[in-house]
């Protein structure tokens, strides 16, 4: 969270002798971390995603269930290696620093940043969203994403088809830190492209977007079978 | 390929005993077969994509060579099972009956369709894009898709990347069928959605996906981040 460029150094003579050194304002240091989800953070995640149906206006289509979501995205007794399935990230925030983890190259090694806050971050649903690791850490977003394919590059990319960030977190650069971890993702394994949708009225979001390098493709749009119109088919003689 | 509802049948008195009985205008029968792609149809898949790019006036994005698709596509030495990553289908056509293909419960069973059409049709391309299994076979379009995640119904569901199917065989119903093998396939599999995008300029395509209960989702838009603004976050400090 450094600032723009500083101004140059006065000049020695320039400093009288009996000035008061200029302090920085008061920060307070807030410690993050993206780390692989597992089949333990599906009570957060249930929450996370009802939340973020609400704030879409699209609490009509959720249907998830805590079981629903544990056997969809880790199934057992081997659930697929990361980023080559459904992927998710969790995003967690802690007062205090988090111990290292160790580097396992097969992986995916948790991504650290240290946040220096003007206000500290008021979270009154921090006991909802504690998370499953304990102490003081909470849950702050996450991100889902999975394997998707470019015919015309020949090469696979990422599908980004949810990003959330918790109310009191936001416009802090946490949702970058999230997009930044799966675009990093993405770059290192050579893929091709990241996708993902917005909608047309999220302006925050699509401003958010172009900031990061996206393109907004104005001229596709986005078509869905699904419910009875899809389980039609199942008996459907071709 | 049945005509619409036909008139009412004349009353048998108004049947003078002279007449020559109606028959059916004469039918060209046409076997088309759907199966799953292997990395022999490389040569022909990597044609089929260039043709779509060329209709879709996209041919600046076109970066495809049959090497990357088959290393992208048909990973060796072990492809992942259909279904559970990037999956091909790819449509046949014959003048002649294909074989019978025996039931594979763990994989997918070729689905079979005979088209009878009022005039038998003209490929010029049919030298080009014959299939790799031989004979009069003919390669007349595919339909590439892949898992996706809806985190609103906790299922995995498919994305259709791509679907066809070249020009002398449009409005057959082969679209359909190639359409409709993917919705199957989903709907049994218990899934929850079928997406993919269409050009908003594209009528036609988006007419027969309402015709195949789909829905056009109007206030989404799609994102993408690719090229040297991807490439970016690769050495990006987060």
């Amino acid at each position: 969270m450094a600032a723009a460029a500083p101004p140059p150094p006065p000049s020695p003579a320039a400093i009288p002798e009996t000035i008061v050194p200029e302090t920085d304002p008061p920060r307070h240091p807030l410690f993050a971390r993206i780390r692989l989800g597992t089949i333990f953070d599906v009570p957060q995640l249930h929450k996370l995603i009802h939340q973020m149906a609400t704030y879409e206006r699209l609490t009509d289509q959720f249907s998830a269930t805590e079981a629903s979501l544990a056997f969809t995205l880790f199934p057992s007794p081997s659930p697929p290696p990361p980023f080559t399935s459904f992927t998710v990230f969790i995003l967690e925030v802690s007062p205090d620093p988090f111990p290292p983890t160790p580097q396992d190259p097969s992986n995916f090694s948790p991504i650290l940043k240290t946040f220096h806050l003007d206000l500290p971050i008021e979270d009154s649903e921090k006991d909802i969203f504690r998370s499953e690791i304990g102490g003081d850490v909470v849950v702050a977003g996450f991100v889902l994403f999975f394997p998707n394919y470019s015919t015309f590059l020949a090469k696979p990319g990422f599908y980004i088809e949810d990003l959330f960030v918790r109310e009191p977190y936001r416009k802090k650069g946490f949702g970058r830190m999230l997009f930044t971890a799966v675009a990093a993702q993405a770059a290192k394994m050579g893929y091709g492209r990241v996708e993902w949708v917005v909608l047309d009225w999220n302006v925050n979001a699509i401003q958010f977007y172009e900031q990061m390098g996206a393109k907004i493709q104005p001229d596709w749009r986005v078509c869905r079978l699904t419910g009875d119109a899809l389980e039609a088919f199942a008996h459907l003689n071709i």
